[in-house]
């Protein structure tokens, strides 16, 4: 085994990255839209550190904690794509639109909303203050809807597949919805959070349900728009509302709340008590 | 860097999801074991959808939420096999008896095992009542069981280390069993669950003994089975019962004992309070 | 497709494994790095067992059971490395030190990190007795700090990028610090667990400040120690004391102080309860 073909895998991970490094560079619509979060998920992070400065109640100060790690996670996740490390190129298969072209595919965005989505849930669930299981759960089957949605965006051997993964995935997304809509409302009616949980709990469902409508209709799906930067835009600007603006809000009313957050005890100790009802 | 390299990984990763993709259409055998999985895997999404229409306590609906992701978790994983996304050959290390021949290895199944195993320790956990801490440690033993299970999948330098991977791996199947066979018993008298806890936690032990099996005497592990097609179907057998079996049975008591659920408050508010006794 | 290219991709990844395989075994202070960290794992796993054998209460039992799941997370990953299965060669991009030649990365040991590193969080949150949201944030930004880690050892395409994932990988490392330096010193007081906490907790601020230090002046940053060896070894004996030590410690404590680990109750029912004072 001599230092040659070391040497050529070195090298095609190699050139892939700087390949897509030098394309976004070459392209000033799927530049911006990397670059633009990158620049508001900076801001966001020292905006929030300042928020906070005075918020001092334990439950409050982790409510805040965890959702710094939104706009932290989001700059990752826009740093590995600009750098072109979570990007590549996939070769479509035959029946899609654009069948036998190299795609350029941001495959790290599935893998981050892996981490930022969990997140943007749990702030939602400590809010409503809603028991462990429900958080678990909610937190597990998004999970599965980010994992299933890579599968969906890497799958070149069938299109069949790739649609098969975008079905799953959507199934996942339905559980996620199931306790957003249904379950959640009430734990936060409990816990006195209903207006501030309510406005952010809109915003999450309008938002996220943008997401697997940008798949369908940009190049990874049915390829109406065939724009690599268009659809990175798509991406891109759900992800300002969805991240940045849905974190302000929320550390905007926790600062001003901080009784409320206190008091709002905890949702497994509510639920180990409804018999004194 | 021109363009030709970047092709040359695009073939090559394509080429190897159409190899494998046309492997598995040509082995009926083979084929039939993911197969079955996917379709029996949709019935029962189908049916706990159903079967749940009633559940109306807010524990008993999350318990049957977390056993709807068990099927939804498998169709996903089994999707990823058939599309031969999470499959590829790997060249088995000297000593091995298919040294040096090109062995098509599912990888992907222990990549979900990560995700679906921890669901099934949460239903028995939820079921059981057991403390956060309990279930914390026991489902990162079994994501662990899971990844080091991975790596003796997939390295090939040496077959010394397959097998230190593999016994790295059981010992982190102890610490579950641990969990599953001293310490959630106990739980489950005190939360009145005893007897489902009880069918469902000697399900889950003797059929999670038998993926070790498997793979010792699997194409993986001893090659005592030479077929890739037979050892499939020893991991999808396991998997019809370990997952669909035992979610029907579950959910089929959270229906119709949701009385003796939703009174079983939670194992973190009990564990606080031995000390009234 | 016929079996030409794949059977290259799998000699691709084959020659990488045994290559590295043989660079270890030919460096006397690599090869010594890993064999050192696995022997001592194997030790604390024995020592660790027998430790825990009188150890009777549920909580104490899981906390014991916890810090287990720490040298058997370590061998894995010492294993991982010693068979070639998670390291490579990186070609380092100009600007760097080592510009355009190939370095071995120990990638895997950032990979292992983000389950090893949650398990040491776990037994020092469980120990504090720190309520749920506290610990899922902590462990949350721990994980993204390995992550973002990974992605500074792996990316090749531009100096400037493995540096900014630098930064941002010290950010959520000050979201851990937060919680281990604020908050958690609180809760612990509370517990009467003080004492063993602030040990630990020392430990763990002082080592882990190591980590970022090593990989600053290592092959993968500034290259001030040019000898991949070396700052295998600045690793290797940090985590030695941060891994084995730090858990010794831990189940020494716990087994002589079951009375104050059994009556700590939890701090999800501890926080829901602050208007009663």
């Amino acid at each position: 085994m001599g230092l040659v073909p070391v040497t050529t895998t070195g090298l095609l991970l190699q050139t892939t990255q700087a390949d897509v490094l030098s394309e976004i560079r070459n392209d000033a619509l799927l530049s911006s839209s990397l670059w633009v979060n990158i620049a508001l998920a900076g801001l966001s992070i020292l905006l929030f550190v300042y928020m906070g400065r005075n918020v001092s109640t334990p439950r409050a100060r982790f409510i805040w904690a965890a959702t710094l790690l939104i706009p932290l996670v989001s700059i990752s996740s826009y740093l590995g794509l600009a750098s072109g490390l979570t990007a590549g190129y996939i070769q479509m298969p035959a029946g899609h639109p654009l069948a036998g072209e190299e795609v350029l595919s941001q495959w790290g965005r599935y893998l981050t909303w892996t981490l930022s989505t969990p997140m943007i849930l749990l702030a939602l669930g400590l809010l409503a203050d809603v028991d462990r299981g429900s958080l678990f759960t909610v937190i597990a089957a998004d999970i599965a809807m980010c994992v299933t949605g890579l599968a969906a965006a890497l799958v070149t051997s069938s299109l069949l597949f790739r649609w098969l993964f975008y079905v799953v995935s959507c199934a996942f997304f339905l559980v996620v919805l199931y306790g957003l809509v249904v379950e959640w409302p009430k734990s936060a009616a409990r816990a006195g959070t209903s207006d501030i949980f309510g406005t952010l709990r809109a915003l999450t469902i309008v938002l996220w349900l943008g997401y697997p409508i940008v798949w369908a209709v940009g190049v990874e799906g049915l390829a109406l728009v065939q724009s690599v930067g268009l659809t990175s835009w798509g991406y891109s600007g759900l992800d300002i509302v969805a991240k940045y603006v849905f974190a302000f809000l929320l550390l905007r009313w926790v600062a001003a709340n901080e009784e409320t957050v206190a008091t709002a005890g905890s949702g497994t100790a509510t639920a180990a008590a409804p018999s004194d009802d």
